[in-house]
């Protein structure tokens, strides 16, 4: 007998906690079934909200009318398990996190998300939210790209806000990647004879050297600073303890700012390598940070804080790819993204849900939701005094 | 049902016959027991030789009182198949050959062994045959190790000759063998972020720079010159295609000439690695050729031909360990060992009979023997004028 019933979700308890609701619910990549079930139900049947559902990828939008449309997205799935859920509160030096796998990448950004769909009725732009499903595989998979497969109109937008990890700070664009395999050859021998052959592996020696030569760039684009990185990833190579090794394979990853295409990347990367044999085995384009769109300028007004650069590639190079200029702006630290110790702050989810509810409510829901932002700010007080008013 | 028939040898036929029977016994290391029974069975019952069975090692030795004992020993397994068995002659620029696994490593050897200990019953020294199994897979499996732990008695003599590959020429000694991992450090980063951590495998270009220029010496032990080697045979290092590795190892292999110890020669490899972390997994002495022993003098006389050093271990060194002096000398190229091609000179089988007949048959024996051996090289002659006559 299996299992039909439906985790359901609260989405008037405070943000940290539907955080905590919603990585109870296990969603690793290929088994977002049920947490996608409990988002459906979570924001259907609301009057001001048409939802759509594709896949395990669900779609809420306003019609307002309003003369913008902003689409807000965050992926629901997470890198696979290793014994970090159920989430739990944890105190570290007096700050509060909740600990436990998804909490930092991204289902706080999705909690803050979802709280804001239900309560803001009447937005100042039109939004389109998003939940999306397998981000963390291979990019063919990826939910954002499935509904832009289905669903171009649905990508119509003048800004795009992602809320991948960023401390609740705004991280404009982000990096390109590319990775290739560079290859050396030999010819086997018994290594008793090993003059009979030609060594692979101690052939791959000078291109350890190009890399550890290597110095990575800063480059500015729109007024961030892009920092670059070359670096092996993996290596590879030998048959037996007796045997000349014929070939070797360095595995490189390149992070390369958005100011390049992917393939001026490659084309950088046949120039560093250019004496051996490469295949290109991924490849994805960086984004520009988008900051100069009028929309973005006011976002960031309203946030505060400096806007910084990602560096790692997500899925606002997909909007940028569209036309859309798109940030990241999510709670967490992206160092504790896929951490086995991942965690999230109480306080920085609390920021996160001020800063996107500030700048999205309309000049009269502003005051209609003084309360609720007061609760807010209220629970983060708490958060900080006392961490069980937010548990 | 399973099959209890003991495939028989007929060892009236000629050496290379012989070599075709025992070769298509399959008997890859662990599976020796059928070809076992076959040798104790074709050499029991004869009044020259007392047979003696331990594990699937079979000794079979003369006690005539000769003032001298020489051990003749060979092994009787295998590296694994590779769609080479059953073995066909075959003709290759006017040369014959047998084709297939174990024809060169060592079953060719066996053979003349098999051959000349039903018929030289009155040798001028006494002989101790051994043939054993376990020789191709790990050290503590040996059966000659075996065979020494349970009777060390029988590895009283004057002098060993083993049966290893070696074109039929005397090949002295033999090199040591020593294998390390050296691994490197860093710190674990997402590659997004590589200033944050540090990278293993950038760290090993160094190791792969001291073996490229390292040149191989070459060293001279009583008058045979050994030509050394050091190798990576493997390297390995990366966790996934986005993260800075944490480690790095490179294995490495040293084969170093029979004037140094194994400690000796570790002691150099921690000279040129002392930087880096090192563990020994694998050691085996050298052993010094050992011809200035009178019996290897007088054996290398009666053969012919000038003796060549070992670059391969093989167990001769288990001899040399134990004080008795040892060289290699059987039929087949040592370069087609193992090889997937393995095939042996059928008129290398033949000078390895002649060779080693003439040195162990008594002088009143040769006489008696002229008739066989005038057959044995009707045979070498026939397979270079007509193959027919050894199939």
């Amino acid at each position: 007998m299996t299992d039909v019933s439906t985790p359901s979700l609260d989405l008037s308890q405070s943000t940290p906690e539907i955080t905590r609701q919603i990585c109870d619910i296990e969603s690793v990549s290929g088994n977002e079934g049920a947490l996608a079930d409990a988002i459906e139900a979570a924001v259907s049947g609301l009057p001001h909200l048409e939802v759509i559902r594709i896949g395990h990828n669900v779609v809420a939008r306003t019609r307002l009318g309003r003369a913008e449309r902003v689409v807000i997205a965050g992926h629901i799935d997470t890198v696979p398990l290793n014994d970090n859920l159920p989430t739990r509160w944890e105190e570290i030096d007096g700050v509060d996190y909740l600990w436990g796998r998804g909490t930092v990448d991204m289902k706080s950004g999705v909690a803050v998300q979802l709280k804001l769909a239900v309560e803001l009725t009447d937005p100042r732009v039109d939004i389109t939210w998003m939940w999306y499903e397998n981000e963390e595989v291979s990019s063919e998979l990826n939910g954002l790209g499935i509904l832009a497969a289905a669903r171009p109109d649905l990508f119509e937008a003048d800004f795009a806000i992602l809320g991948e990890p960023s401390n609740s700070q705004i991280e404009g664009g982000c990096n390109g990647t590319i990775r290739i395999e560079v290859r050396t050859f030999g010819t086997r021998a018994h290594s008793a004879r090993s003059w009979v052959g030609a060594n692979a592996i101690h052939a791959a020696g000078p291109v350890l050297d190009v890399l550890s030569r290597y110095e990575a760039a800063q480059v500015e684009v729109d007024s961030l600073i892009y920092r670059e990185g070359l670096n092996a990833v993996g290596i590879s190579g030998g048959i037996a303890g007796n045997v000349i090794p014929d070939e070797c394979m360095v595995h490189i990853n390149y992070r390369f700012a958005p100011d390049k295409t992917a393939d001026q990347a490659i084309a950088h990367l046949e120039q560093l390598f250019g004496a051996w044999d490469i295949t290109v085995v991924d490849r994805a384009e960086g984004a520009r940070p988008g900051l100069d769109a009028p929309l973005a300028r006011a976002f960031a007004e309203a946030v505060g804080g400096t806007p910084k650069p990602k560096y790692g590639w997500t899925d606002v190079a997909r909007f940028s790819a569209l036309g859309v200029p798109a940030v990241n702006y999510g709670p967490g630290d992206p160092v504790k993204a896929h951490a086995d110790d991942e965690r999230v702050s109480v306080q920085q989810i609390l920021d996160c849900e001020v800063g996107l509810r500030s700048w999205l409510q309309a000049d009269g829901e502003a005051r209609a939701v003084g309360a609720a932002d007061g609760a807010g700010a209220e629970a983060g007080a708490g958060a900080d005094a006392d961490a069980g008013t937010v548990r």
